[in-house]
């Protein structure tokens, strides 16, 4: 009989879960359904289109609908809202949203890449006009014309995650001031203190205009239903727009229905195969939980790469075939305008949470030999375990190269390096590129330096 | 009694384990002896101080005797030339070049770092006035002055190595024309086929004039004692000066008279400590072979990376800790004009000799994400064990950010990874450095596919 493989979701998962299953199993009946109009790998260039790198659609989603069906074989519904689960007969319930029409499709195999839901603030303000997330290409494109068409001069970004960093970037370009409200002292809330200090000095540096400690209490709307200011229990932040970038949580109403089992974080929760508990559900993306590899914990880590990966296995087994994904160490850059910030494996925090005796140590080093042009200061925060010596996580930021280098410590992280071994690591050397003791070694040493363990 | 080390040798490894020898052991009397002017921790500088990049000699040599002496509490000698170790006295007999006096001086423990010397062409010309190496700091400044006084506008170099690919960058930035005779079709032999050609091209669009399969049969000589041309087997090409880069061979006169034991490339040879066979005898740097970890093999590799570490570590355990040194993977980074070149481990034809089933995958990829700006083509060339699955050595060229990248590659071989584990590398992603998937991880998937293994 012919295997029907039906996937839920048409962004950066989903697509990768049905390609793969198409590639496995060229005979397959494959279908995606997404709610929305748009299918994609992804959704961080939204950023970058908003601040003009990318010039066009075209670019910002390299498949559509008809490109996946004419070169991939699949077939894609886009406006279809997959209603409800029907595990034992294994059908599912699928809305045509244009002819408001119900379907049943019945499935060999079912992959659930619902993706992600944007926090709610539980305050009003989520339906006016002027308000924006950074999270589906359809935000990214209305986002972008109201820029063109409105020219607003100033914008407040409520959160100071990583993509309410991104957008400061993005908007500067475009000549909009910015005013961030975030809830902590410092920006990128799980980063090292250090880290988030240098992001708070490029932020100032670059004009953006940082606020710390805000607890968000209401919202000033005009008779149009525009949000004219945002008020915080210390002020209040006149706007031409808003961006609302407080994080996600993942879409799990159709999985949790059907009993699909979720963790802690509310994702849900496969194996290694992602297979999830119920017979011939796969799930991939941000709907997942993943593992994280060092501390042996389940997380919430919703990134593209994860995504990708996860729907790449999961699009494989169903396919018939045997791939696995072990889980993450985490890994996370971000550009904020001339600073290159990274981080890998776990933050003190989480070292302590997951109850390590760990060591931290703050390393500052150059990135070339020292009077190369274009030499730049990297630091290292080595996260490191007092007992195996092992490294656990680190920070890294600086200029140009800081991310790359990062690189070296992930693999050491995933590979479970111990300092020593870190510390005898054969990496390029030549005045263009690094320092003759590369940042990583520098760090290594001084690691070891400080535990007493003298040898090199 | 009070410690003696002395050390033999004022270049990279020398100062390195003076002092680290001294730092270990305050109380120890540490005494470095050169032949030459100067003691620095490298020559690597030389080609960007004649580029014009290094703007004095203050920031080429850090480290100069005076300084060593005050801050480090090392005694340098230079001017001495250490003529005979008396090996079971214990002695050094040294000659004080400025008054041609022979001294003994006793040791506690010795510690060889005698250097390479630059392999002679046994053809004349050695003498001329206008003939430069690239091996000494005095080679450098001599170059520099020659050029600033004479205003040179055509150089023939001879070989076309990693240090010969550095000075056509350096001169042509002098406006200095370049001709790099080669005995071989393409420069920087070791590398891949496919490496080579794109340094060939690099070179040509560069406006160096790249003259491969050259045999040399001598030079005219003008009356003054200056190099006119060099001629070789198919050409004369006329010159204003001529650099000789055709490589160097350790210098072990002195340990081979103490019956120091050397290995089949000229080396000497030391355990994991950095000891030689001879009592209270150590060695480190350029006059040393390495152990080559991918191939278990002994090489000759001088480059200035391992000697800091073999002459740390020599200098530790001289003063009576123990430190190891495992040996290498052989990383060397190289920038030719606007082209970024690295090797990681071993090569495809060392595999050969090596007696490894091997196969080798190039795969071109984006640096970044595609429209960012920037992006630049990544190459990789992977040479993997069938038998293991390992990845055994790598090659990587292209843009601004593939040397850092080749570090990835650099961690995975030392690391003795399988082409599986590395496509599970949990890798950086954000549009401004890296696509999706990291060239790294585009490689270990296409070598798994080649392989027939499809699972991820």
């Amino acid at each position: 009989m012919k295997q029907t493989i039906l996937v839920v979701g048409g962004l950066a998962a989903g697509p990768s879960a049905a390609s793969k299953a198409k590639r496995v199993n060229p005979d397959a009946e494959v279908i995606l359904f997404e709610r929305g109009e748009h299918v994609s790998y992804g959704i961080c260039e939204v950023p970058y289109y908003i601040g003009g790198i990318v010039p066009d659609l075209e670019n910002l989603n390299p498949f559509d609908p008809a490109k996946l069906e004419s070169s991939r074989g699949i077939k894609v519904r886009i406006g279809h809202s997959v209603e409800q689960i029907l595990p034992t007969k294994k059908r599912l319930i699928v809305r045509d949203l244009d002819r408001d029409k119900l379907t049943e499709f019945p499935y060999s195999k079912l992959i659930l890449a619902t993706g992600s839901n944007t926090r709610s603030l539980e305050m009003g303000g989520k339906e006016t006009k002027n308000t924006f997330r950074v999270k589906t290409l359809a935000d990214g494109i209305a986002m972008k014309k109201f820029i063109e068409e409105r020219r607003p001069k100033r914008c407040v970004i409520i959160g100071g995650g990583y993509v309410g960093m991104e957008m400061c970037e993005a908007l500067s370009a475009n000549g909009i001031g910015v005013v961030v409200l975030h809830l902590d002292e410092h920006p990128m809330t799980g980063l090292e203190e250090q880290t988030r200090k240098a992001v708070s000095s490029e932020l100032k540096e670059k004009g953006v205009d940082f606020k710390p400690r805000q607890r968000l209490t209401g919202f000033s709307i005009d008779t149009e239903n525009n949000v004219r200011a945002v008020v915080t229990e210390s002020g209040s932040y006149d706007c031409d727009f808003v961006i609302l970038s407080i994080g996600v949580e993942p879409n799990t109403r159709l999985a949790s229905e059907s009993h699909v089992r979720l963790g802690r974080h509310g994702g849900i929760l496969t194996d290694e195969r992602q297979s999830t508990n119920i017979d011939s559900i796969y799930a991939a993306g941000d709907c997942c939980e993943v593992k994280n590899i060092v501390s042996g914990k389940w997380s919430y880590i919703p990134l593209a790469t994860y995504a990708s990966r996860q729907g790449r296995v999961a699009g494989e087994n169903a396919a018939g075939g045997r791939a696995v994904f072990k889980g993450a160490i985490r890994s996370i850059a971000v550009k904020i305008f001339g600073l290159e910030v990274a981080q890998v494996g776990i933050s003190s925090m989480e070292a302590q949470e997951a109850g390590f005796s760990f060591s931290v140590v703050h390393v500052k080093s150059d990135s070339k030999v020292h009077y190369y042009p274009g030499n730049s200061k990297i630091h290292i925060i080595a996260i490191t375990d007092n007992k195996s010596h092992r490294i656990l996580g680190a920070n890294v930021f600086g200029g140009i190269g800081a991310v790359l280098r990062a690189n070296v410590l992930a693999v050491a992280i995933q590979q479970k390096m111990t300092i020593t071994e870190m510390s005898q690591l054969d990496l390029l050397y030549s005045p263009p590129f690094s320092p003759l003791w590369d940042p990583v070694l520098v760090t290594a040493n001084q690691v070891k330096r400080r535990s007493g363990d003298s040898s090199l």
